[in-house]
């Protein structure tokens, strides 16, 4: 931390700041200059500052956040990419992994015809929501518990692995006994208590950004996971929300590359969700590799019009295969494979 | 819904549309100009309607929903004003309640103290945080059931209400067991399954708007608590998330007057939450009910600078005396007393 | 400029940093604490700073800006408000001013009739539209010179100021040959070549607020007026664009107190254009004068359903006469008349 | 537009609007549901509507614009992509075209080195600013027309096109004198007498993103271009305001297949300002071509850390190269070369 006083600050306002920092077991360095004083923090010590408790001192001009408030989660930390390996499927590597799936699991049979084809078109990972967060109490709700029965069956007859989202602590358990992933959405970033049970989990979790976090926040929450013992924690982008609404939230794309510099966890897109329009998915889902994604995460739907949740975003199997293709192409560009 | 057909639809494309609709279950009212075809979908059925369903179709070039989702919420379903009663206080009538105290309870002696002043300048709820979301798993947490202990036995003496947060579906019955209204924080708004849990119980919630949530998702959060069958329900602006990061959010006081004409349900103001900065509280607080605040809820510390959490947000006892005395001055102006 | 070396950084790399700072002029003051190197920047120099020149050096975790990049407008360079004087109108002092009128002036009759009762209620400017920034070339573009000329001469009729907008370098004589203000559109905010027009000009000028402008970076717009030689400038916070659009923009009040700490230049609000609605329009200027506004501008129309453009957003007479009487309870809250 | 009237409406509000919509030359389509009456309004008339009027009219719920606002930008109307060719240079073929320079011109030798170099690796089109539009009034504006002289003669002695900004229409002749294509800046884009001044000018004009402007009002800029008599219009995707500040702006990929689909003009991407951080600009320029970018405009300086603006976005030309290189390979994902 840095506070800046101002140019009119007194002696006496310079002395009480260092003793405030004193007392809370900091090290206060000082710089006085021809206009003003800087004084720096370096330490650290048990109790967490707040910039702002300083930044109402007298005399005190601004005060700086400098250091990133995550650890675990940062390249500081470690340098090297986290790669999470579930059978012979490995995230965050030099492959890149699709992930694919209808929105919401609504009968083993639709599950099963949906899986079948995106496992032929290079899917190695089956989404699909049981317990769905809908905005209105009266939208359908996702099939539970059945729903996970009929993700862990179809999955296993198509040599797939499970992702499916965890809304609550007390599904924990039961998410984890059928899902190779679990899954913590937009809406749920900032669950703190869910983070924590998660952190007490032995499952790879992947976190979906906030409609309105930042990158920072983003990876203090993914901090909670990894403080409570559980280190395989993957991001996902889905769009943030910003004042244009042509698209469902605006993507931000930017964030991938962010996110390989200031962490080693694997980064995934969600261009479903991020756009929330089937026309634009396949677009956002090239840029999304071309940025530099470890993997991507699409809704597939073979009857998309009779969906009974987000059918609108989900791209037909032909238009996966299709995608397949492209990424294919593109993937060699910045030396991955696909 | 409207559905608009584009110049070039063709009246294959636009019987197509009438034909899913009516599939549906809903009746399709077709208006066709000299230039191009809108279709009124005026029905109701137990299948909810997506619009995108219909965007995507061919010939059509927009889809707009017309109804409001929410029901038990809107001011069409009640015209009169619910007011909340606890006691002799009556939250959404003539008089504007004022809820202070600390961001979190730190021992029974901090709240005493600041309950005690708090009560003597007019306020009639203590506030306090006992379980603190925090974005930083390595920040203070809150005392928990203690500190839900401390709030009730303060309270009690001081003749004061109390309110708190409740972040999890397991700690509703014991934040209940000790509370007079149930918190949720604006992470938790779109926490569905915290707000089916808050359906059941028999006491007031509080809810808090989210960072980015929209009034209408604000009004369907509203809906889900409603909907359990607990109508009694009090809406809190706090802040929304934009560009400018001057102050910690932006205060949308304009949602004061948008709620009251969109809904019956009271709402309240939280001015520390919604500018973060001491020296802004006060005049932001005379802004909210200027514009028809029904409450306040303002953060009170007697040592802010020493305080475990949001000390800067803090305003003292003596500026909470100032502030009841300058809306003694501007409630009249709107015909409400305090 | 304070940069903040990542805590691997080498010896080599700090005094690298020192020396870029030392070429371009500046002081370089070093802290060295156990874990990081901290490089205060405490000089001044022709050579301005960017501080992303230093965030892409090697072994540069951040750099943080401390100093306000404006002056003549800071509070730091004048303590005391500025009060702009026109004959017996004083902007920025104790009384409140009113600036009342049309969105566009559309004859000098409809001029005539609203002028007549918004002097009579107590407004001392009349607004109004001569040149119309419309964001469809198709849309009313305003009367141009010869809706200056009506408001001159009715203004002049009811003892009334003018204020009314200039949009373009080329219009600015003309304009002031007719108006007592200069407005600058949200639009123009940062139309540098029209700020730096009008700091050649000797009428005051009030700057509004661009859509997605920053605090900072209005008070910068403001200091290109200022560094011109013109200090006769009034802010005018007009709403900024968020992602809530129930409201045509999101009134930022908060940006009230923030100005009068930062600047000593007079602050407006206009919760016509903030808000878009008539029934938001009085609660949002009862919440501005609450919050510190030195002055309201609002639009009135005695028959805004056949107003030529934003009818929808303006007053009736009589509202303003309501609006009038509401604030003159409010201002003695804050020591102000009206 | 759609005119939803409340359940409640009675019989005379219904016929009110419909009569308010005769006398405005319209025509009106009711529908009446069993739970409320609809109002289609299909035809056209001189008078714009606009929906606000209708909606504070008593009855009415919610009033709806269907049509889009913009004609000759828009492909109803033309169907087929806008090709603008200079020279052998066809911008919005199947050819993707690469822009390059510094952001600032700085000298004539400065430019020299770098235009040699872009166009060595694969650029078409030299960029290079000489009027600046700078946030502060004391940061470098720009060297003016000496600039404007130095990009003609380079791009001339390399077989370089020019395209460079112009900030006021008094500006429009002179930079027409020197450019080959007309640049308009973000903060320019509703600068409506810049936007008339150059739909009178037989040059092709790239019309940068404001930085809050939706899609729509981008498009209305550009019809004000084209509505003059312009019709070479190119747009430029650079960036919007967002919550999140770790990049300089948000870069709106989606914004890239969005405009294909809404409009038959050129789209440009720019990832220097959309970024502002050197380490995204690649990935970043990559992702626009693989959702779809007719071209890219990217800032290059050989020595970027002596730049006298925005050095910290500028790659270096060895970058450029592997940028180019990168490019190649991702071009036939999508059918297009480079």
């Amino acid at each position: 931390m840095v506070i800046v006083m101002s140019e009119h600050a007194s002696e006496d306002q310079v002395e009480k700041v260092i003793a405030a920092l004193t007392q809370k077991g900091y090290d206060a360095h000082r710089s006085t200059g021809s206009t003003r004083t800087v004084i720096g923090v370096v330490g650290t010590s048990r109790t967490p500052l707040d910039p702002r408790e300083f930044e109402i001192m007298p005399g005190v001009q601004e005060v700086v956040k400098i250091t990133e408030p995550y650890k675990l989660a940062g390249r500081t930390f470690q340098q090297e990419d986290t790669v999470i390996r579930l059978g012979d499927v490995a995230i965050g590597g030099r492959n890149i992994v699709m992930m694919a799936g209808p929105c919401a699991v609504e009968s083993e049979k639709q599950l099963d015809i949906i899986a079948s084809s995106v496992r032929r078109y290079g899917a190695r990972i089956l989404r699909g929501g049981a317990f769905k967060p809908r905005t209105s109490p009266y939208a359908f709700q996702g099939l539970g518990e059945e729903g996970l029965g009929h993700l862990r069956k179809v999955a296993d007859r198509h040599g797939l692995l499970v992702i499916t989202e965890v809304m609550d602590t007390n599904q924990v358990d039961l998410v984890a006994a059928h899902s190779d992933i679990l899954q913590v959405g937009a809406r749920n970033m900032q669950n703190f208590n869910l983070l924590k049970e998660l952190g007490r989990q032995r499952k790879p979790v992947m976190l979906k950004r906030g409609l309105s976090a930042t990158i920072q926040e983003w990876l203090l929450s993914a901090e909670y996971i990894m403080a409570g013992g559980n280190r395989d924690v993957m991001l996902c982008e889905r769009g943030i929300r910003t004042f244009e609404n042509f698209t469902r939230n605006t993507m931000d794309i930017s964030a991938i590359p962010i996110i390989k510099k200031l962490s080693h966890l694997p980064i995934i897109a969600d261009p479903s969700h991020g756009t929330g329009l089937r026309d634009k998915v396949i677009p956002m889902a090239r840029a999304a590799v071309a940025a530099g994604a470890d993997g991507i995460m699409v809704e597939v739907h073979h009857e998309p019009e009779a969906a009974l949740s987000d059918g609108p975003q989900s791209i037909y199997p032909e238009q996966f295969a299709e995608l397949m293709a492209q990424l294919r192409i593109i993937a060699p560009a910045i030396g991955r494979t696909i």
